[in-house]
């Protein structure tokens, strides 16, 4: 099984981390190209996790850090003092690319208190210390996702079905994803695994990412509408649901793409169990229940001229939330990195 | 308000209703295009039921009755028993171009049957027979649907918003529809009604059709993806669900497009209403309850490569159902042309 790197920090020179640029996969050409961003401009991460061109809350989170540090390089800085400023001005203007996944937030507070704790040390010095912090992150997504994968692994058996929804897969993270983790550790152990992957609308992350990058691998992989997810569960196709998420509040609740809401009260009614797979950086501790998560809406050409031909009339009204909220209620256990959480769910200090 | 009409018989001299031609409009081209294909070929009737240029259950059903009339009248028939076995030819041939709307059979049923009883007539008498009784068919539509949307309309009222799905409109029947007569009645009355329209993956019938002939008409009308249903239930945003049918059991299993019985589902979740409106001809007596109706499956393209871009993987696995069925006991009434059926259903002989 050989998954590819969504995101990677590349230095110009091997022998040196510094100076490099952040290189991820364009995924809004998938699947019919694979091409790669590679760029050390703060405009760019900004542009590319607006569009899509990365996303997942987990890969955001990354690719903004590395942005971060890398656009930092070539500050023409005195002390660094003006670098942690300057860190702290381009996390901001990175913070307004998207509003509902925390990764995106946490990974650049990350950012700014390492500066912040290093603004004694030598611009240089700095600089380097602001792309290891990045690579940091990235190498403990790794590892995170692996542990996701580990924990959730223990939920399936052999010949399992398995429905998932958008892309919790190695395209949303580093590498192995959170829902996808534990379909990739299970496969490597030779287990059979079949996933049903909702297509997901508007912007078709399921038929575009999950089922390309499960394809890819070879794991048996069943490309639905969305509006399918009830019939197959009816028909006793699916085992379970496994999704990602985008935040977590402390008592459960969490934000995903949408649809995934409708898929847990479809799950309820058809008594199968409905998991969420993230990182610790995905859950919100200052947040006591979901409705305080904000909501993107996004545009309505994407639903109206998504496949490059105008699908709706012209001047129709198009509600367009980017994600739905998930009350904890509906939710048979969250797995994070530290293992499988079972109701209650409660994520506060 | 002025609704164009979906379906016509246009005969070739205005003082005689033989010969003639069937015309309807080429859905597949709306919103962008309003064409009309006008033929007197059971082929091309064939193929505009297969892939969908004429849809929806009632429409379906006129179209077939108005091919079977317009390709029998240059038979160069000797006595009308030929003609009347050329019906039936016919008649079988078109009932192969789709699996699971009842109303294509009960038509192909009464053209077959009117060509049986006047098998002794002239054959000219015999022709113009069979264009009246396709043209009865089409004016009983117009008439049920109408009582349709009377009757439902007594479950609305001002600044009521209703969630459908898929298109069961002017589009699927005559003209008013079936699920969307009661809108067409309210509208008219001066009732302020809301509508948010399903997409409808994968041949987006409600972006395409349902808010297309909606806004035509200037009622105001929402678009949404299939998987915002859930989200906007929860947001109190829907009072009721009113969904057309294509074929009905006795025990009042409903099949209709695919998505409907999640709506179903949903909406018991939520509190909300679920409703049924279709005509008389959907009702299939012979079938005790919707484990007997067959649903049709649609080709992988429509999911993977539908709006002229490809969207899924290249041989991937796609499960593509064009219907589902909803179990009575989800749905809060049926409305038909006699009156607002509601629960137990019971509607053998």
């Amino acid at each position: 099984m050989k998954l590819l790197p969504t995101i990677e920090w590349v230095p110009t020179n091997p022998a040196s981390i510094i100076p490099g640029k952040v290189r991820f996969i364009d995924q809004t050409l998938l699947p019919l190209q694979i091409e790669y961003i590679e760029t050390d401009s703060s405009v760019v991460i900004w542009k590319a996790i607006k569009n899509l061109q990365v996303r997942g809350a987990p890969a955001m989170g990354i690719a903004a850090a590395m942005g971060v540090a890398a656009a930092l390089q070539f500050l023409d800085a005195n002390d660094s003092e003006q670098i942690a400023k300057e860190v702290k001005n381009i996390a901001d203007y990175l913070a307004t690319s998207r509003p509902t996944a925390v990764n995106l937030f946490w990974a650049l507070d990350r950012m700014r208190n390492i500066a912040d704790r290093n603004k004694l040390s030598a611009p240089d010095t700095l600089k380097k210390i602001l792309v290891e912090e990045a690579v940091k992150i990235h190498r403990e997504d790794v590892a995170m996702c692996r542990a996701i994968g580990e924990h959730g692994v223990t939920l399936l058996h052999d010949n399992i079905s398995v429905l998932t929804h958008c892309n919790a897969g190695s395209l949303a993270t580093s590498i192995y994803g959170t829902a996808l983790a534990p379909i990739y550790v299970a496969h490597e152990r030779g287990m059979k695994i079949k996933v049903f992957a909702d297509e997901t609308r508007p912007l078709l992350q399921g038929a575009r990412l999950t089922a390309w990058e499960l394809t890819r691998v070879g794991i048996p992989v069943t490309l639905i509408c969305d509006s399918v997810a009830a019939q197959v569960m009816r028909e006793g196709r699916v085992d379970m649901v496994m999704v990602g998420a985008d935040r977590i509040a402390s008592n459960g609740d969490t934000a995903n793409k949408i649809g995934t809401y409708g898929l847990a009260v479809l799950a309820k009614a058809h008594g199968i169990p409905f998991y969420v797979l993230a990182p610790g950086s995905t859950l919100d501790r200052s947040l006591p229940n979901g409705t305080f998560i904000p909501i993107e809406e996004r545009d309505a050409s994407e639903v109206t001229e998504g496949f490059g031909k105008r699908t709706g009339p012209e001047g129709v009204s198009v509600y367009s939330p980017a994600f739905d909220v998930t009350p904890h209620n509906l939710i048979t256990a969250i797995i994070t990195e530290r293992g499988v959480h079972r109701p209650p769910f409660v994520f506060s200090d």
